[in-house]
């Protein structure tokens, strides 16, 4: 057993989709994530004293009610999993925007498992904590879908199919290209946005969009740019969300013209990704941020490399 | 300008779909192909003088008008392009069997396109002959497909899918897989087939395929058996087109008892392929054989590797 008192693990935000790979694509952020410390207590079961939000103030909206908080859900199933006696005890900083497309609740319930797990007697391995942090992000989304919760967890750009979970498929991420995510202040429920989706496609639809997955991820495998910039897609999902976040057209074509490789909503948005060489990202994060403004959208971005550490143990003390 | 009298070309036939990947991924096969022979004439155009059938003697079926035979019609494309005076005549012998899903069409089309590449006094890149045999094999299979031409064309494992051709993109193929391939005595046409094909698929089905297809092409790159072996299925053609081919079921059951990775419809059947461990190979052949006859379908069968050569010129005279 830790003999630390309280542990503080964080866990990054993350591209959920990334555009051309709905529900089974996901890319870890840098520099943006949520924070939770974990400390045991005698009391039996997983308990939240506070949710702390980005002003570093009691969260305003969010519950410290643990069976309704994506922390404490994802903390009690591994909790319950490793039969320790006693419980455990959350705070949770937020540092992801809520409903912000950047995978807030999926980063809550990763940087928990994180926590808790550095406190049992015999840890698990990252990858065992995959189906505990899927718990707390089932809440949120209203289904089992890894593609924030696996990049957050393992970093980097991860491919995980509903299908194949709980194992995921950690690709090899090309060089020299870096994410650009622009935040605009818009809120959107990703469990509505899921609702409102078309139940059914055309063969042609489904298989424009699969050509552009099955290429993109051996692009990336391949570090292939050109490759990248050709597939890097969605025609499927894009075109029903694109009309809630209404700087969106505008934002993409100012990415694409200032030279991005793609650029699509980050999860079910309103957050707008971009993906390009290096080189380019500072224009392009100018250009994204100038238009949102023209909207009158405010906004906060972020620009990181495609290897982003996922979640990690920052503080026991 | 070449010199030599008479080109002979041989381009194997593949398995179109590969099961996971329909109309965007096919393998080569080894050890059966079509052959076409070239040689300039001082009349314009394209012409076939012969075609000739598994027997040697002149087929029975198969037209030698030019308009009607995919070797001719690609053999047009290319000799238009290059804009060269006189003309070509072909003779097609036919190794692959017809309607047998083992992209019969796209062989006759591939071997003639190669043959005549190299009669031209300035010969085309290899990827650039796509083009052209591809409009022989739109005859055959009513639309837009790569993944009999491909693999025939360019060898191995090909990912291909129709909004991004022309380009095409060669897979690292996985060491030490071997690929079986059954033809059971039916016939099927391919248009037949994609017309009864449904038109319209639920989010559900089209995302497990994609998954299946995004891990399978990645765990190709990777090397990685166990995750070919989770992901080399068709949820959604398969199940459609298993009915034609009353012995499919029977023999995919003794292909996967055997220890098969996956076993599927070749294209739109009947031909039924496996991939396997190379040394599990020799067992899983005779056990397919053994059903289909069992089923009273006699029936060849090839085994070859995943790094079958694409089509190359075999004679000049």
């Amino acid at each position: 057993m830790s003999e630390q008192g309280t542990i503080t693990a964080f866990a990054p935000a993350s591209i959920g989709n990334l555009g051309v790979g709905f529900d089974m694509l996901g890319l870890a952020l840098s520099g943006v994530g949520d924070r939770v410390s974990a400390r045991r207590v005698e009391q039996t079961g997983v308990t939240i004293a506070e949710v702390r939000g980005l002003d570093g103030e009691i969260h305003p909206f969010l519950s410290n009610s643990a069976v309704e908080n994506t922390a404490s859900i994802a903390a009690k199933s591994l909790w319950d999993h490793a039969g320790v006696d006693g419980g455990v005890e959350l705070t949770v900083h937020k540092g992801v925007p809520l409903q912000s497309g950047m995978g807030s609740s999926a980063a809550s319930a990763v940087a928990a498992v994180v926590a808790v797990n550095a406190l049992l007697p015999q840890s698990l391995r990252r990858s065992e904590l995959l189906v505990h942090a899927l718990e707390g992000e089932k809440l949120a989304s209203g289904g089992l879908h890894a593609d924030n919760v696996a990049p957050s967890l393992l970093g980097g750009l991860v491919l995980c199919p509903a299908s194949l979970l709980p194992r995921t498929i950690s690709l090899d991420v090309p060089t020299g290209i870096s994410s650009v995510l622009l935040h605009p202040e818009i809120q959107i429920s990703t469990a509505e946005s899921r609702r409102s989706l078309a139940r059914g496609y055309s063969m042609d639809q489904w298989l424009e969009q699969q050509g552009y997955l099955a290429a993109f991820v051996v692009a990336c495998e391949k570090n292939d740019h050109a490759l990248i910039r050709s597939t890097l897609r969605d025609v499927v999902i894009e075109p029903q969300r694109a009309a809630a976040v209404p700087c969106f057209t505008g934002v993409k074509d100012a990415a694409m013209a200032a030279g991005a490789y793609g650029c699509s909503l980050s999860g079910s948005g309103p957050s707008i990704f971009a993906l390009c060489a290096d080189a380019e990202a500072a224009n392009i994060v100018i250009a994204m941020e100038q238009r949102s403004r023209a909207f009158g959208y405010q906004c906060q971005t972020w620009v990181g490399d495609m290897k982003a550490p996922g979640a990690f143990v920052e503080d026991a003390t």
